[in-house]
């Protein structure tokens, strides 16, 4: 088998991390946990060794500048530039269609924590080996609570002489019934959104499923043009890519959906709370960075970049300082934090 | 009988509403409810007409700046400057010596909120009443909670031909089951630090119980200058004065202690819960002041002097942004601001 080639996708811009996440240094580029980037994180854990080869980045020109930045090998990656966000299918056919047809794609996104960094090289190895006989392979989180954030794995048949298995189905963000359904089933993964696709295998499958994707990428790519270890796809012809997910444009189409099971301490950081579940916290459950002054709180996190913040007598609750904007919120509410006005017109 | 003299206290620094409250900008000298800093209001309360005269100023030198800024008459207010403070009783005295012997003077603390203007007007008519017979005459406020950081009057026999009546006793600062005892019983009132004296009286009354506090402000004064409507007793012999509450060197002691009934919407705002309850609030609880966006919060008071503020999913909760400074702290945890780190330390 060939080393497993990991691709880096590096773009879209959240609301819910806002203030600190914003729309000219989105969470990918910053050190939400510890002290390297989510980017920088991610591209380190996918280090070019132990049957992993140098990684190529697929990134949008606004965040170009902080990909060179944060690249722990800029001289041995590849940087495949988006004039503008078509979503993670046609990130993914971009990537293919610059790699040999029998190499090993590893699709990660890079603004996820994955805390136990074997346990997640261990799994890429498994989905490589299930990717290189023909599977499309997801990786499959253990749940933990009935998320109703993220999208569901069904699980079927194991598949023989690894620890994968098919997938029966995919489900799309549930509602809180059936996340507890799913929860105590013990029949179903979260999508972590990792994959592992031969590259041959993949375009195949969008070819038979999307072929519109396809052709419209494969249109860009030949009018592109190469800048060092930078490649810019043809802008005008990117721009008519229809915008569609991987899973929707593939994985729940393709009767070659696998999956591997990861316990490997995963949070998408999907919104404040996650991200202080992910903290080291000390014996109050409390997490602080910057000047902070904590009297007599608990299970408080406080992050500022600037003033000093000082918290008496609080529990449960999440201060974020950054520049001009101050953002308080409970655990419950984290989930609105997209909704303010702040983070709306960021 | 002459007209009430209002004399106001105007100095001291406290620790438990910073950040907004500041050594070099106090208390009495912010807006802390409405639009009027507190020390502007409490001589408006007091205003020159219906048995009020021209009010006296007693501060310190480095308050002077405010006051005279704030002050709303500045042609007709004497302003009285302790080099340094000395506590109630010496600034008192300080006042007294300056004033007629058979004035009447109204002692008001200018750092109190007070809702009813009329209601307090009238209490203070009925004050100089009695201080005009002879009487040292506090301001009983009736207690709404078992408030331990207030002193309380134990109220005795009825004066006859007023509402005001003798106290039997004054209580310091009492623990909480003496204070819910005290409520409950219906006999005590709160000492409102509001008081009424004849100048000669309290002057009486002081040469008896402390007369080295009297000597000390007297040689002061005699040794003072003059400069306009400023009146600056000799600063090495002030600093001499002992250092006393009004409370412990005369009312504590003398046999012609009265009070009368103040109903009148009152609040030391002595922490940032009392000035929660002190503001107008909308149907959920909540009051902001600056760039504020609330979502799904209640009971929430959010000031800033900057940057935005926005609260999600978050009940009882103050949080206020100043400078440099931004404090969260709940209802419970206000009594300890003046226990962190920057408020000690400004």
């Amino acid at each position: 088998m060939t080393d497993i080639i990991p691709v880096v996708l590096c773009g879209g811009s959240g609301t819910r991390l806002w203030p600190r996440s914003r729309k000219h240094k989105p969470k990918p580029f910053l050190p939400l946990v510890g002290d390297t980037t989510m980017f920088a994180a991610t591209v380190l854990r996918c280090a070019p060794k132990d049957g992993f080869g140098h990684p190529v980045i697929v990134t949008g020109t606004a965040h170009l500048d902080h990909v060179e930045a944060q690249l722990p090998d800029r001289a041995n990656t590849r940087i495949l530039v988006e004039p503008v966000g078509r979503n993670t299918a046609a990130a993914i056919a971009l990537a293919a269609l610059l790699l040999p047809r029998d190499a090993i794609m590893l699709v990660c996104p890079s603004d996820h924590h994955i805390g136990d960094c074997d346990a997640f090289r261990s799994a890429a190895r498994e989905a490589a080996g299930l990717a290189d006989k023909g599977w499309l392979v997801s990786f499959g989180i253990a749940p933990t609570a009935p998320e109703t954030g993220f999208g569901y794995l069904k699980q079927g048949d194991p598949i023989p002489g690894s620890s994968g298995r098919k997938v029966e189905r995919f489900v799309e963000k549930p509602d809180l019934a059936r996340a507890m359904e799913f929860l105590a089933s013990g029949e179903y993964a979260w999508n972590g959104g990792i994959f592992a696709f031969k590259v041959g295998t993949f375009l195949d499958e969008l070819a038979k499923h999307r072929p519109d994707i396809l052709e419209a990428v494969r249109a860009s790519v030949n009018k592109g043009r190469t800048d060092g270890l930078r490649f810019h796809p043809d802008a005008d012809l990117f721009t008519q890519v229809p915008s569609q997910s991987v899973d929707y444009a593939v994985m729940e189409l393709t009767e070659h959906a696998a999956m591997v099971p990861a316990t490997m301490a995963w949070s998408d950081i999907g919104n404040w709370q996650a991200l202080h579940e992910a903290q080291e916290i000390d014996e109050a459950g409390n997490a602080t960075f910057g000047r902070v002054e904590l009297l007599d709180s608990r299970n408080v996190l406080v992050m500022s970049d600037g003033p000093r913040v000082s918290v008496v007598g609080v529990s449960n609750l999440i201060v974020v300082v950054d520049g001009d904007e101050v953002l308080v919120c409970s655990p419950e509410g984290a989930q609105a934090v997209g909704k303010l006005t702040g983070a709306a017109n960021q």
